[in-house]
């Protein structure tokens, strides 16, 4: 990709209103753009990142059995009387009466719509367990949005729903979904702390929370500094206690940030909407659920939080937009420097790698600044004095130095080093 | 995938209250589930079409030198009163107050958003043209929705627009797009009627329509039985009139339905909402707009009106949601023609190909019968009596003749055929 043919708007200021990094790093970086308080668009360069965060999400679904759908967002708010939800949710939902005087809302989550679903198509035992997913768009009415993306009003959320015949198949999935879970977060270099967790609006008994410590979180855990050992706050554990794994040491308390949230659901939603199957001996039980949340949107909010230094993003590899930029810095009056950044992005994309070359009329110190607040996990810098010496710079964003390269050594030192 | 671990609900009953081929065939083929009247689930099958449909007018609209981006549902109603459309589209919208007292609404198009985002972001002719689009789901509150998602309340389209010095600029764009929207249909097995049409309520002047011929359209046109001219019967042709290219022809009226529809909307936007560049000479000017939209939902539902028999849908190659069928007919007692399918699910994998293999305990009518239901291109059907002759069928669902091949020559037919 051509940087001058794309829409990658940068800027050095820090946007008025921002506390966070991650807020204005994203705004910074042209990742996502404010319409209205809690409301964001995904310009191109956020875009890729979100779609290669949800790429990984659906491998490591897929691979532990789930399978994609697609729910809507209208429900009919008929739906969510029958748990009773259409009350308890009642401050985040968005409803309305549409032209036919129909009672509608747009989904905040989608546990009444899937066994809505469900219960239409399964019967039998045999039927069962299945496990379904969709990556989707929520809506929820907050008064108190917060770090731009990180609680926004409409923000994308993968979420799935297992239905198993009994309590051990629901152990079952979950133990999957659990790991499906900690391969996601690894694959997105985040690290993260698992905590047992109280079920609140989903209902249901055991839950688990996946959290990041950072300081856009909205939570509190308690870590032990030298074993790992962590808890909820909330919980059992507490600041000054002591740490079970390892007696001398105190927990200290960090804010977190919740990406993930897996429940055992059990019954709750089975019962209340009637989505029973036919067991061996022709007996009727209601399904045993399960839910499992990622928050896709603040995923993104996370990663930086957690991989950035005072001059902008380092992306992991996984979820960077770009794999390699190409910095070429002759200007105007270099065609053979030119040339040489269109033979790299020729020889890189024949590699299948993602390529952006910054080929604007810009000044030296724009396209490096730029570079390094965008990010891109690995840069070559075709510089005028290592040009003329038949040499171009290659750069790692997280690496203090670089390395000087014979202009057709690159792709071999590429090969290497990626 | 295997079938038995998938979620693909077929019926051999005709859903009631269906009347369109492509309505009942969607819903039979477990395609899409109804939520409530013009609210749609993509079940996995269904979603599977959608990406590939997408898929295709990703590579056509990136080749054409868009770029994409995602714009959100939620809007400021505020930015709607400036261009007046929060009343001329006021029937559709759904509107209303949220927690905060800010009168909002759901976006059932994005000229309003795009102007806004990109009037922040272009302050120069230099950075100009840029052409930006994003799939996303729309939301209109339809009185009167029709043939399942054909007309719905919430849908998915591809909106693109392009942002111009001038209207030279617009032009080449238009053209650029029209080209674009005759290879995304040519690839999707539609043959398109492009008709000169009304701007409605997007404004401009110049408009084309691209409509496919099918009952479940809601719009006319005439078309030349011979030499293919065509026309809108609203425009200034009318049944019964002569074709210009050939004049001893009389024109034939024929119902089609609107798959696309490009614009040229010049200034309305431009103006109405202050998105300005400043000019070589230092002059704020307009930007002058065009805006091209596909209703993507749509475009399945088309497919299926255009590709089925009395037996089921007939998936054109680009789009089926699986490339080959395997369908092993032994039932338990045979491991080794589910061992033969399972080597071959490996084969044509490892060729990069979808493949489903129907591994259901069902009787082999019913396991045939979905086969035409789902309508996938190629299949492969191992049974008792061509298994035991070291024999199996190759079948495309669009031929009435199958092909018997020794069962070492499976996948060097395929490569030949598919």
């Amino acid at each position: 990709m051509y940087w001058s043919k794309y829409f990658i708007p940068t800027s050095k200021e820090i946007p008025i209103g921002t506390e966070a990094v991650s807020h204005q790093l994203s705004l910074r970086a042209g990742l996502v753009h404010m319409l209205t308080s809690g409301v964001y668009s995904y310009l191109p360069l956020g875009l890729r990142v979100l779609k290669r965060i949800e790429d990984i999400i659906r491998e490591e679904m897929n691979a532990a059995g789930a399978t994609e759908l697609l729910l809507p967002s209208l429900h009919p708010l008929e739906l969510w009387k029958q748990t009773g939800r259409d009350q308890t949710l009642k401050e985040v939902m968005i409803q309305f009466k549409d032209n036919r005087g129909r009672d509608m809302c747009l989904g905040p989550t989608h546990e009444e719509v899937i066994t809505d679903l469900v219960k239409g198509f399964i019967q039998s035992y045999r039927q069962l367990p299945v496990t379904l997913y969709q990556i989707q768009t929520k809506f929820r009415d907050e008064m108190r949005t917060r770090f731009g993306i990180v609680r926004a009003c409409e923000f994308i959320m993968k979420d799935a729903y297992s239905f198993d015949r009994d309590e051990e198949g629901l152990k079952k999935n979950y133990a999957r979904m659990y790991q499906a879970y900690q391969n996601i977060f690894k694959r997105m270099a985040l690290d993260v702390i698992i905590i047992e967790a109280d079920s609140g609006a989903m209902g249901g008994k055991i839950s688990h929370e996946f959290m990041v410590t950072a300081p856009i979180g909205e939570d509190a855990v308690v870590v032990c500094p030298s074993c790992g050992f962590s808890g909820g706050v909330s919980g059992a554990q507490d600041e000054g206690g002591s740490c079970p794994s390892c007696k001398n040491e105190k927990l200290k308390k960090q804010v977190a940030i919740e990406l993930g949230h897996i429940f055992q659901l059990g019954t709750k939603y089975s019962l209340a909407q009637q989505a029973q199957y036919l067991d061996e001996n022709g007996k009727l039980n209601p399904m045993i659920m399960g839910c499992y949340g990622i928050g896709v949107s603040r995923v993104i909010a996370a990663i930086i939080e957690k991989h950035n230094d005072a001059k902008g993003i380092i992306w992991p590899k996984e979820v960077a937009p770009f794999d390699v930029e190409i910095v070429p810095l002759g200007g105007d009056d270099s065609g053979a420097m030119n040339a040489l950044a269109q033979r790299y992005y020729q020889e890189l994309q024949a590699q299948g790698l993602e390529v952006l070359v910054d080929d604007r009329e810009e000044s030296v110190g724009r396209k490096l600044n730029d570079a390094d607040l965008i990010g891109i996990p690995l840069r070559i810098v075709i510089g005028k004095r290592n040009f003329a010496e038949h040499k171009v710079e290659i750069k790692k964003r997280n690496a203090s130095e670089s390395l000087l390269v014979d202009i057709d050594g690159v792709m071999a030192k590429i090969a290497e080093i990626k």
